[in-house]
């Protein structure tokens, strides 16, 4: 419904040394700290008087998914997985974790990330004899394990990976054992904290404060950690690479409470919003975010520039995913359902508008609109990060380059399209300028260095 | 919460020349005829727009899946299935069709019946690189599919099954042609009908009437028949064997409107209720049915003995299966909650209440509880079916031989248990004199002679 | 959906001398045993924490309902309602007990019956200064008995009920107190029973029978009785009238394992098909009920006239009332997905065919469409009530006269009508020589003759 | 959950002076607008087919709601109501509109507002022979309307709603006219816009601004406004008084893109904070908002005192009202669960936090804890009120003086109490510097000056 890029999920593990009362409850917590990553499905599996359990539900972490926790159960492991519905099928079927009977044993898996190659994987393992019953990416690992001939699990799971060319941060789990894994490149965020007892993993360090968890470090590139019974052991692909870190997880999808990457996320967008104060050559009279995408890039720009911060635009938050347009006519609504903006802020005003981001373009073509006939003298858009010219095939869910405003159109000419008075994007190098360690990031959909081989 | 066995399932297809706009409601009916067979689940695949298709419910037929059915769809080819929870787990993941994507193309399996050996066969292709996801029998023979080398669909599938033994009826649709397959023993019931421009397949002849197809006849052991675009073809499985068709769709699972195995089970009812009024030594006033199980024997009997039949058990049909007992208390009432006695039937009589078989007890006892507080003189217990002393493993759902109340009591401790002042029961013999061809039907749960070897 | 009369409404309640854990349990239970007089919604109301609780849903006691129900209070007076949708709207603003806040206390009614009056009454009530709120006639009731000035809550109420002229039978609870009520013609059926500690009150008796309450006997026509506490004390409205029961309660109402008015209606319908039996002059093979309404009188039919009795047509029971037609073709199917022929029982034969009575005549001419199909000879109906020329006031739902088939045809007509061979009606005298005190009995469906001023 | 006062409901009107395709879809916008004043139940009426429609759903307007709205419906005139749970119950039975049959024809009421005296009112019409359904204050208004003597409606209105003591905003359809009201003393806001040949009226303006209707002004106290067919008349209640608006709608309840009473939500909050800033004795590094009560306060605060904004808290925006708490140690996690930390804005500063109000201070506890947890060097606490020390009697749902915090505690002992380092109210004068017309405003929550007798 709105013009944004989406990150392809959110994972979260825990892994005790005894049954704790607790896990199940701090397991659901960790997912609801990670529900902004995926609403279309919620699904969590522990180990439960010796078997694996899975329960799925579409929708919410506090919506129907609640009601079939078994918040009485006592466990020792589990894993939860928040799903966006990414370019295959939203249907349920691909809900995760999924779990898989194989040679190895009994295995439950969540994701978040993606492979390039998996449509050519997946028609190797399926000439090879290889049945597939979703269209989910973590069914082609399932695959490549269980033909791998070797009775060592650690051993064979490394083996596995190695031929699972792509970006991804996974949770295993088998019996009481959790295995936390980073793709080679480290390209998706998954940090470990420690808790009492044990060990804790979540794609982004909310969900460890949540249950109180310390968060001790992010996993390294080809990191595998192995956690059984308290005790964790770290072991490492073959062929680890430079680290090509995704940018976007600190342009737009984590949350600002959140460090990923060892990066604090609200840090890293104020100074986003800082070098858009630096290069901005516009003269305006007041600052405002597109909340709540923009909001600390804003703060940035208003503090570097000295030109005053104001809430222009006021969000509705009961939205939701629920909100279905019945009519043609409720879909020209559906940024003003969304977004509303606040006469005295915005009405004779020049103004710097500051987002994360375009990608389409077409929801910001409706805000300018909005300014604008709420009394806007000028609209100056700001995007905190550079213009998006190619699609990402690591995990985020970004349209054909076709699609992509900026891979077809200069800043002038997108100024144009949205009704701007002028467009102004970060530089890569700018953007390098706002993280600690610049070089372990991937900015391929900005300048199209992709680190794998993409279709 | 009933003390029956249950049948494993109902399927139902149909395959036209042509596109319809009828072939999603007609393959809704056909399941809707079914519904006695499964109440566990619903679903179907369809072919639209060049894809199979598949939705699935849990519950009835007319539950929430009839508002996910896509009744305004074209398409010629389809198929559905009714499940019964039956020994492997209830969970929904279970629920059929199955869709697999292998190297022979993508195709959904929905069956009735099972495989004797399924735990053994399950372990080697594990063993051998598959993958399990469901607990569901229908995987096996995707896996055993998947392995065969042969490119030509239809040699595959035969190899396939010849490799599935076990009592098993089939529907499978690949892209817009339907399988329907029997075992070679010809277990489990499955008859084709003709429609306008196609064929319909169905486990009971109720499901063609209501769509107005004309039942042509039941399928022979070991057929294969490929329908595509209006054309069916005939194959069989290699190594045929004697037909050993399940006594029991005729004693109870069946609908009496319907003809299985070529034999009206109205009329094979009918038989057996007169076969117990020749072999009867008491003198009754009154003849009644357990209802439903034992209506139509206890007409039977009626009619042979001159005993006048009348309806001294009233059942409550609002139960379905939403009734949950909140509280011990309740389970007491179980039975009483679906029967209740009519007083003026039962007062001061000397009964005959015909049901069908005898399983547990449990309910049975319950019964003559009831009908001896309802002033009763004489309880004598009837029962359509042999002794049940050997558990089925052909796709009827029974317990252990441990909890059969036949396999460790004679008929006299069988009435003591109940409380009945007699029990009898009709003889394998007598039995096989009820049907047109006895010969060609399996009584293993009888007498022990199982066809295929088991656990 | 399908072409029969209605009951508007069971009503079940209990009072008890203590607090008791199985209240509210044998309340349910009590309901659910009542289902059949309504399926539209179910609602209770009990005494617990010194207030009266209100708890109502859409559909059957055993769906939504049974979530809502607190059956872990204890409580010592509850009433309960199933509700029919009558001649007002289905709207669920309607659905009993409903609540009451007025001058006297606060108090619930649960009602079955109908006031001929009610627009009139209400108007006058609403001129006056009333307010109303919902649809439902008890709402007149409860502004009659606002009205009165008299502080004596037990004669305040009997002087309210004399001015509030109709069919009904209520209960109402007040406090700890539940009133049970019938109107000075005791047209419609309420009994009383005994249990452990209080008493019962019922539409029918197999609501007491699910409890284990002893069946006392029918309130009297006019009677009031009001229990507290253990303690019933008997009263009575002024004038009261010879009785005008509901003679359709014994034709098609009630459960066949119930009393009503102190009738079996088991017997009552036996009767009922023997006297068919009596009058019939056609020569037939088989004889037929249409299930279920039928069949009690075919088995009367049948043993009077000793031709064998059969089961030619199978009902489908997993219909309820969840089945809504997605399409117009599918409304043609209706009667087909209810009843089904048993070829081997019609076919060739001259088949007399028992129901219970004829309204539109709109199902019997699809059923002998049906039967013929199936190779039926010749198809003779039999009803088991007279013809039916006039709409009920008194709380059956008729259509209107226009719509009764035979206000406009004789049976002769009627019989070509629906293509059968021959219509037999009962006559009025008939049906009379079927009950024990048929003087007691309304018949003005059949001969026009209202004991109440109608519209 | 969260230690909040809280509106009682948000009211949306449409008139319009001809049928519309469009009228039930702004009606529905219009709620959707005011969702924050009510999350507990959404409902509105609409004339359709010359009859009062009304439909009503638990939970939001996006939710269940949604799928009963008959968006393919022309109307001309419809209300809507969002519903927040009073002290009252929040039995779904009080969900409004509520529909009333009358002596003056049927009409609907949404109301937004308390009566102080509606205890005593209802019991004086109880004994008068009124009956109350509901536990609504509407019933009130009914009964009084209903019972007096005159045929001219609009009088009858009048005199109905000066015998109507409180403080309301009331929307009142009767046909195809609605009613807009206010009570004497102008208490609860509502507004009145113009759209394409009608009117709208709404509780705040950004519900006027999602249909695009243009806002004319405020309701005067004691207005009523009776819109029909495109014409709008005001008449006025006798005894008018000066104006007694509520002041917490600017300091909390109203969303900051609303001008309501004719002030800017936004503006009013601003001066709020630069107030505090004035008022401020604490060095501070760093100014926060508690999100999203204290936000524009927030920004007031740094922009008059120079000390930098920024953003310490993230809110968790998808709890919605689902979020119920499986065990007694989640409780604990409340405030957690809803609010996060950004350590690097916390650690180590001395942290000026702005909220709106203290009622119980259990929230603000928590987050001081919070805080000092991430490593904030000192908490001083801002509250852009004064202290709340008497309840509200007129439509804000405050607790008990007892409940109280600051009816209680002074400053240094309610800091003492939630652990802060200091806290800081506005002054009663303080606050009347906020607004552009003072005198026009209630401030009893602060000063115990009540216009209107209470309890």
């Amino acid at each position: 419904m709105f013009d944004k890029v989406n990150d392809e999920c959110g994972i979260f593990g825990i892994s005790l040394k005894e049954n704790s009362k607790d896990l199940i409850e701090n397991l659901y917590l960790g997912m609801f700290a990670l529900q902004h990553r995926g609403q279309e499905s919620a699904g969590m599996s522990y180990y439960y008087n010796n078997k694996l359990e899975v329960i799925k539900s579409k929708g919410l972490v506090a919506g129907t998914f609640f009601d079939t926790v078994p918040f009485n159960r006592e466990a020792k492991t589990g894993i939860g997985h928040t799903r966006y519905p990414s370019k295959y099928s939203s249907n349920f079927i691909n809900a995760q974790p999924l779990l898989f009977n194989l040679n190895k044993g009994t295995i439950t898996i969540a994701k978040n990330g993606s492979i390039p190659k998996a449509k050519q994987l997946r028609e190797e393992l399926i000439r090879d004899g290889a049945i597939f019953q979703t269209e989910s990416h973590v069914e082609i690992l399932a695959h490549i394990l269980s033909k791998i001939k070797n009775d060592n699990f650690e051993e064979a799971l490394i083996e596995a990976l190695s031929k699972f060319e792509g970006a991804y941060s996974i949770l295993i789990q088998k019996d009481d054992m959790v295995i936390a894994i980073k793709d080679r490149f480290g390209i998706r965020p998954l940090s470990v904290g420690e808790i009492e007892n044990g060990y804790a993993f979540a794609s982004e360090t909310n969900a460890l404060d949540l249950i109180s968890a310390k968060n001790v470090r992010e996993l390294e590139p080809g990191e595998i950690i192995f956690c059984k019974e308290g005790v964790a052991e770290s072991k490492f692909l073959p062929n680890i690479q430079p680290p090509k870190q995704c940018i976007f997880e600190l342009v737009y999808i984590a949350r600002p409470d959140s460090t990923v990457f060892g990066e604090s996320v609200h840090t890293a967008r104020v100074n986003m919003g800082k070098k858009l104060a630096i290069i901005n050559k516009n003269e305006v009279d007041v600052v405002i975010a597109v909340p709540d995408s923009g909001n600390v890039a804003a703060l940035g720009f208003s503090k570097e520039s000295g030109v005053g911060l104001d809430y222009g635009l006021i969000r509705n938050h009961y939205i939701g995913r629920t909100f279905i347009r019945p009519t043609q006519d409720m879909r020209s609504f559906a940024v003003r359902i969304k977004l509303n903006p606040v006469k005295p802020v915005v009405d004779g005003k020049r103004m710097a508008v500051i987002d994360d981001s375009l990608v389409r373009g077409t929801t910001s073509k409706r805000i300018v609109k909005m300014l604008k006939e709420a009394g806007a003298k000028e609209v100056h858009m700001f995007l905190s990060s550079p213009e998006v010219k190619h699609s990402c095939f690591f995990g985020i869910d970004t349209p054909t380059e076709k699609e992509l405003i900026s891979a077809n159109k200069n800043p002038e000419e997108v100024a144009k399209e949205i009704g701007a008075d002028s467009v102004t994007f970060l530089r890569v190098e700018d953007l390098k300028g706002c993280v600690k360690e610049p070089d372990k990031f991937c900015f391929a959909c900005f300048d199209g260095n992709y680190c794998i081989e993409v279709e």
